[in-house]
């Protein structure tokens, strides 16, 4: 069994919290935040606490924080016994400076409040100095049934950074899709196929050898009908600086 | 029984050669191309030719062609008795000049030529002014297994345009992924459960709901981190361009 304290009650905090007690090898044994109000959703499942001084003993102290306060906490634990995690891709282990043992217990994957998560598709990205405390984050992912990656720090940032471009800016770019389709009266899931099976074909081959499209093709008469559809310059921006990195990426010119 | 003549022999034509040749409900007569040697594929299954003088009698003849030789074939099939119908996204109904009988049925996916198509999940857009002829497009489909939609050309060439944002951007934006984790030594297939969910999030919330990511939350510091991190220009100015517009389109300025 390992006895967990979360530190922070947002969306990755509560996702886990969740799963975590799910988990017939996990307890949670207490959850904290500074603030009591953040504590009600908690309050009838698990002792919760706005004191870091009556922290319960627990194997690991998870710190489920906004990146800029995962220092400053780290601090406040310096005489914790526990292993001290955090949950960020963007903060380095070494960030971690008070305590004795520290780790990172990243996973890669965007939470949406109230959306359920599937863990056995979660890469969780694990880091520590020793081979102990890295057998017990091991052992953390996989009582949830998640895939589990050591990855050290530098690579966990380009992981972020990789997965604003995959995740975030790909979002965007579906929002682009939907803004398209309710101008002109278009059902926007018409749309959901073609977005599923461009997700999908990366399974079966790389991104860069299926690229398609006017700008893989050099077809320049569609590439300009496209442009003078289009009627946010946002858009057209957008539109222009991926043509051009495409282009460029397989050796056409605009 | 519907009869089809396709003619062209490219990704769009292939794909639904072997998915028309699999329906029990739609024979192939024929494929045309201009040239002998792109028939050579198709020798064995069908019966081909080269010249538009031999062409069969059909009840469809399917220009899956390049957009910019869409109208010159149709030009010459004007005493044609069959529906004479492209498969172009970006090409107007009115384009087919000369057949007395004209239609529209465009897959809205992505085909690439190895790669296998799950046709009920491929919306065709179909288009015809004709409603005799609009049910021949719908039966055709219905034969694929496929949904279909009725979408005038001005509709569908906002299709095709949307469809460049989410499928063919997209991919691009995959690759970036890809090329930043094999320059760290990380395996791409990391991110490919992010990139599944981001894709299915959509299924149940609109993509505009449910962005996230430094630039939705007005996170700078992550953001200048991200910049710092990032080593080709083209990568950069994707980065800025990318969460201007997310700021913009949430009402935070960078």
């Amino acid at each position: 069994m390992i006895d967990v304290v979360i530190l922070g009650t947002g969306n990755v905090a509560t996702h886990l919290f969740r799963a975590f007690s799910q988990s017939p090898g996990i307890r949670v044994k207490q959850v904290y935040n500074h603030a009591h109000k953040s504590l009600e959703p908690f309050k009838n499942e698990v002792p919760t606490t706005t004191s870091l001084q009556d922290l319960e003993t627990a194997d690991l102290y998870l710190l489920a924080l906004k990146d800029d306060v995962i220092s400053h906490y780290a601090d406040q634990l310096k005489h914790c016994d526990g292993l001290v995690a955090h949950t960020s891709g963007a903060v380095s282990l070494e960030a971690l400076k008070g305590p004795a043992r520290r780790g990172v217990f990243y996973p890669l994957q965007t939470f949406t409040r109230d959306l359920k998560v599937d863990y056995s598709k979660i890469p969780f990205c694990l880091e520590s100095s020793d081979p102990e405390d890295m057998q017990l984050l091991q052992e953390l992912a996989h009582d949830l049934s998640a895939p589990a990656y050591e990855v050290n720090s530098q690579q966990r940032k380009q992981l972020h950074l990789a997965a604003v471009f995959v995740c975030n800016f790909v979002n965007y770019l579906y929002t682009v899709g939907q803004n398209l389709c309710e101008k002109h009266q278009i059902p926007f899931k018409i749309l959901e196929p073609l977005i599923m099976a461009t997700a999908q074909k990366i399974q079966q081959a790389p991104p860069r050898d299926v690229q398609t499209g006017p700008a893989r093709r050099g077809d320049s008469s569609t590439i300009k009908a496209h442009l003078d559809l289009l009627e946010e310059p946002s858009h057209i921006a957008i539109y222009e600086l991926l043509t051009r990195a495409i282009q460029s990426e397989y050796g056409k010119k605009l």
